[in-house]
């Protein structure tokens, strides 16, 4: 934790930054150790390049912050409390620079802020913290690592209970329950099991449609464990399908494998997006690869960097990220494989292990 | 729905905003009909006082949104589009006020804004979106009583499933099973089971403490069903428990009653609050009880209004709000009791009827 900090605070000297303030609850927990859920309450790290880090918290969290955190200067706001002007208080003379996180500061905060703690700048400290974030340290992979073994233990598990006639939710309410069970802090996003041609919905919502003989029946499910975010989708069949399913099946893991292959350091995101769409391109499906290749992967189950055909940042060694190619034909039915990989100092590590081939259940 | 966009339009002309800019998914959803979960992807409904609502979409939500929405303008964004740029062509000549919702939009998305769909001011329109939603029409209350109906049916059937030597994490699995095999589409927040001296953290998250006898145990729950959120908190005694505990627990209770009795129209929300402070704080445990008394309910758990002692708004026949006092003392354990209630024309209706008087169980 120290030495996040350390980093951050040389970051804001490098930036010429006076004051930073981090409110992401994910923020403040992977600097200080100190995991919480403030609602709309307000959680707040302030840190200035000459005096100690300060954590203001909502009042019923002091104790929780003081027994886990790192920071020695806590103070607490009560709901009838103005917590910008309690910051305010912990910092001497003016500010000139003031980062903070454009991307999950609200404008009603930005604006309490430029009443309460004015700065004469504000900059956005968005790209110091993911660049800090992106690049996995050894123990954060291992984290991870868990995190992907469990999910697939419950996948794997899962996957036994299906039968013919069940209905999607039962799934997911099993699938939910073994993630518990087996000791995941819990679903790191809303489970998904899709079947037939619900599955051509690549956001669909599962509900009571039953599993039939035929259908193609897809499961994406991730688990948060250890403060970390897995995720994995895996597409199988129910009995016979039919021919075309069986090749959108077989376009979407050769894209797939495409993608994995393509992964190394020093290439851009969009070549790994561009590797798996032209497979799917190629075999005619192009359309209906409709969403972008994947997300970066950590504390946060969605996070930098998207993974999609302009972006151009460079991979580098410690980045996780998804690779879920996905073809939705409707009335036909869709099919998305995800893997969860690593970026190396040479390569490629696929931290998610689950058989890819086509798989027939039931 | 119609009705609510005619509503909002009557808003806007009041209000003499030329645009308004919707971007929470549960706005969208409460105004359109179309419920998503967007991620870190650009949703929005644009609203002028002339020409037809425009709902802008991911693609991959594309088919989605035409099913469900009310909407007949859509358009869709690829992740590689600008959807400011899209919507600016929406609309035609330059733009005087903007409204948006201050409270949800990023700083970061408020400066893309500001850059592609530029207008001379922008102002909030959190107030006139919260006004409509905290006055639930009788469609929405009996939805709501739904979701408690069916969160006091998971609490029961989870409660006869307690054992001395359980763990915290085990009755959540359990709870959390519950509500999907019963039909709710999900928990509405993180489910809480604390036991012991771990129920005097009034925020604390389950682990593997097992059930001891002499414990007090905290369950706070609720789910989503029909698109709307419950909460319910009860505390029960593990065999027997000390008389401070006892004490605490009757002192709990009170105040919850005392601020049920003082629900009615035309009172303040900080009225409510101190109804159950006071008899907190005549108990002696005045600073043990750390939070608010409560918060609204709705399409999301959380929303307004803050239940706190210095809120001046004004209830009004509708609302629906949490009353959930509790005291919170290290070493000896917490109690809260958490009831749902709606303001009706004359007074207040609990929604929650699950028993309070104190009741032993294991």
């Amino acid at each position: 934790m120290n030495s996040r900090l350390n980093q951050l605070t040389n970051a804001m000297s490098l930036q010429n930054w006076d004051v930073l303030l981090i409110t992401d609850p994910k923020h403040v927990y992977y600097l200080t150790g100190f995991a919480s859920d403030p609602h709309e309450r307000f959680l707040g790290l302030l840190l200035t390049r000459s005096d100690e880090p300060v954590l203001i918290v909502p009042a019923l969290d002091g104790d929780a912050a003081a027994a886990a955190s790192s920071i020695s200067t806590i103070i607490t706001h009560q709901d009838t409390d103005n917590p910008y002007e309690l910051l305010r208080g912990q910092i001497k003379g003016s500010i000139g620079t003031m980062a903070l996180e454009k991307d999950q500061l609200t404008v009603s905060r930005y604006e309490q802020l430029q009443q309460f703690l004015p700065a004469k700048s504000y900059k956005d400290a968005g790209q110091v913290l993911r660049d800090m974030r992106v690049r996995k340290s050894e123990d954060e992979i291992t984290i991870m690592k868990q995190a992907v073994a469990l999910v697939e233990e419950v996948l794997a598990q899962g996957l036994k209970q299906v039968k013919i006639g069940m209905r999607e939710i039962e799934l997911v309410a099993e699938l939910e329950y073994l993630m518990k069970k087996l000791g995941a802090d819990g679903p790191s996003f809303d489970t998904m099991v899709l079947s037939g041609t619900n599955t051509a919905l690549p956001h669909g919502v599962p509900g009571s449609r039953q599993i039939q003989e035929g259908d193609l029946l897809m499961f994406d499910l991730g688990v948060f464990a250890g403060g970390y975010a897995s995720d994995i989708t895996r597409t199988f069949a129910v009995g016979n399908i039919s021919p075309e399913q069986e090749r959108i099946y077989n376009t979407v893991l050769e894209a797939n494998e495409a993608a994995i292959r393509a992964v190394r350091p020093g290439v851009t995101y969009g070549s790994i997006d561009n590797a798996a769409r032209t497979v799917i391109d190629t075999a005619g499906y192009g359309p209906a690869f409709l969403h972008r290749l994947g997300h970066g992967l950590g504390m946060d189950v969605h996070e930098y960097p998207s993974v999609h055909g302009l972006n151009q940042d460079i991979l580098q060694p410690g980045a996780v990220f998804t690779i879920e190619p996905g073809i939705y034909i409707p009335g036909v039915g869709g099919v998305r494989i995800e893997d969860d990989v690593l970026v190396t100092d040479n390569g490629v590590e696929v931290l998610t292990s689950f058989p890819k081939q086509l798989t027939v259940i039931g």
